[in-house]
């Protein structure tokens, strides 16, 4: 089945949800699923709709047009996208492994609907990896300067025609031009439960200050570090009987599970930006 | 602000969303919150919509005569809840008070939209707690016969016009006839993570067979013992530490969250059974 | 029965654990329970033991005589408590009531060993609550002057020779003499997961921060605000649907927890404080 | 550094936790970890103890012989095991590849302390798996007959020397003689909240049961199915979005996650099995 998914937001204002869902009763689609959220503390109204496109008496173009006409005249902010498109994502990284074996497997394993067209690091370290997944693997190390690294990372970026930049664990502070290049389309895993321990070293921090669960945050890269749109976080509880390195370990399944889950989010379409916070719809499968 | 929130659920079909919103806003109501589901399995349509119904133009009556010609049309099942209506629950209780004391604590913390207007238990052991807070406690004990016994706590929830029967560690088996009367609108909280351990004693079972986590189970009550839908469910990790009575200590925290939650949804009109299931909207506060 | 627990840190060194539990074998106490900890980072070992102290044939004074020689040549720090002792606790709160009928009702159930003497208020809105359950209510407004106000708290809680201080949100800070005269006798529960959101209007800025999960922090309190050693952490899943009053709302249900949990393991000898960071022993039961 | 590990059960009588941590004094060995447990419901001690072996001043033999001693004497079950030993584990797969790909993952990333010299099935799909990583696949395909088949896989075990053998989502009932030749040595991966939904289909079940959150259950393989010795659980929380086939997409997560933290604390040596229970002794890192 061929869907076509409407992200939607705009201010509040009576109407809208009869509107939009009267647009697609009318030209006879089927609504799989339809969620919407008012924000009432900030008046503001977000919706995702999902609607079977398989037989559509209409091309895609005309569909799109149709729909923004509609969203001029309800002043929508919105996006469409078709479920057929694989997003092409470049996978970032530096020494560990763990979120990138888990994002690859995932990946073979059918939970991602993506292709993975190559890994980027600033290390050697995985190249081995990558080669056991036949995943074009590209080294660019820092002693050629951070600010020509990073072209290199950009140009091969643009030439993959890449979709999405995930940095999974990927030790490197962008510059405020890549991240404004690739605005909404970089996610990141911060090791710790953002806004705490923000920045470097986090696990040694959280021994330090002796919290009873560490956790890790996927967001969408800002160019203040760490502070981007948050999309994920999870924890797990911990106690006395671990040491910094000890945090380290047990946290690696907390980074793994989040930075896929917001990963995932991301390319299901589930996931709206507004100010610095996410509406990331529920799944329903 | 008085709002009007429906229920309703049917068969899926097309443009059951688009007509139901449009009735409302036709009707020039704001929309507060529209939550919907399409089960693909059952092939069946939920949906939850809260209207702001503080400056209403037409009588609840009318309102709900209106929908009711729309509802036939679309082959709905629908109820329809006014938000200013305070339920009257009624706790019924054996020995053990702390899901007693946490629903009282909650109702007086102005946390659940309903009175309390009194007790039964079939011990005396709680009427202490009940005069602490001032309600009435009804003592049916069990030497009376359990038939006896059980017409004399229908007849006092009939005489108290009550609205909700919560099982709040109630330690005795309804009679069909009792369900039946009350279907729906009985919540019993079962201290073990259904469908495990089903019966007597799950701290007990659950230590022999050595579970790592324990948990509890808010349903409606129906005719097969501890088979209801289910409404809400949580567990909290345990290890080899703990006896069957420390089990049963840590359990209780467990039950008092989960009773309460489940407690809440069906106070705030969020649940809707089908089958033998329930669709539990969120909360959006 | 009754029993002796001893609490016990120095810095790690062969053979504490063979002398500790040689000491008590000597003697011939049944050792119930045995906790330790070495902190390799550190370098320094932590003990629970817990002894069956029903049939000693010795005094109790005797007991901790012998034991503080074997201290002394072990260098340990200790303290000795004994299970029939029940502390006196007393709540301080300002106008939320959710943690205060948590801790009374467990206390009532029997979960706590402890009395509650009396309850101190800066708002006079708890009141009722404490009459409910016939415990005296102190009301001491702050029209008094800040400094008045906190001599009438400390004086009180000297009168009733209180053993632990419990802020139940109490929403004043503590001067340093406070704190000091107190030293690791005053916990207190921040409502947000530190040390995210130290300070005021936790909930608002969490919301502003768009977290996906929010939590409470019960810890011992020290002179810099909310950075004192943490006992007992905890979180709640929340997403976009909660407005700050909502996260605010759902929050609560963390806080009870988590203080609870963190005055229940101070009650029981299992809290052991080290630098700003706690060794917790956990609950065998 | 090198760590013998000793595991210790044994009926509860005074004076054990002196002797056993004195006979590692008295050899001037340093104990890095030391934890015991007393159930006294049981009335059953269990103990695990780690000593830095790197210098010993006796061979090996000679600290076991001396330990059987003591053993001996105070009626001891118990093994010892050297941190220098990698465990060799089988794995045994039939479709899915979640749990294949993130136990080699771990194994790659130097979280588990053993090798996985094969990969067994009865089916060809994972054998592309097998062969990115370079570990050989047999493929015993079910339609030489049942009982050749496993006896094909059984002689492979031998033939390989394997300690452990993990079904990671096997999905072939083993017959009595397989599970007595591996006894304690096979851990299988059960898709429920054991002991809710054992047998087939729980994820169906699940759905039709309306629980509120799915489970999966690490145990030590037995005679009845999905009855033996649990080593591990956890949940995920679900709602009535979830399909059955939904139920069973996010219950992959679960499902690894409990079984690598199963297989770890096998191959570190912190399980003890009693009747049909375990002690897991904590990890402390």
């Amino acid at each position: 089945m061929i869907k076509a998914i409407f992200l939607i937001q705009s201010p509040d204002s009576k109407g809208i949800l009869s509107s939009v869902t009267g647009f697609f009763a009318q030209r006879d689609f089927n609504i799989l699923h339809c969620q919407q959220h008012t924000d009432s503390y900030e008046k503001r109204f977000f919706m995702r709709i999902e609607v079977d496109a398989s037989d559509m008496k209409m091309t895609r173009k005309t569909l799109e047009d149709d729909f923004a006409l509609l969203a001029e005249r309800l002043a929508l902010d919105w996006s469409c996208h078709w479920s057929d498109y694989k997003m092409r994502v470049a996978l970032l990284v530096s020494k560990t492994g763990h979120c990138l074996y888990d994002l690859i497997a995932r990946q073979l394993e059918g939970e991602l609907n993506a292709e993975i067209p190559l890994i980027i690091s600033n290390h050697p370290d995985l190249e081995k990896a990558a080669s056991q997944f036949r995943i074009p693997y590209y080294y660019f190390p820092m002693d050629e300067g951070k600010e020509k690294q990073e072209e290199n990372v950009r140009s091969i970026l643009r030439k993959f025609d890449i979709d999405l930049v995930v940095l999974a664990r990927y030790m490197q502070i962008l510059s405020p031009a890549f991240i404004d290049e690739w605005k909404g389309k970089i996610i990141n895993i911060h090791h710790a439960f953002l806004p705490a321990f923000q920045g470097a070293n986090p696990y040694l921090r959280a021994y330090e200050r002796g919290v009873k669960m560490i956790g890790a945050t996927a967001h969408y890269a800002s160019e203040d570090l760490d502070q981007g749109p948050i999309i994920e976080q999870d924890v797990i509880r911990v106690n006395h009987e671990l040491t910094p390195n000890g945090l380290k370990e047990v946290g690696k399944d907390c980074e793994k599970r989040v930075l896929a889950a917001a990963v995932k989010a991301h390319l299901e379409h589930r996931v709206i930006i507004y100010k610095n916070r996410t509406i990331v719809f529920s799944v329903e499968r």
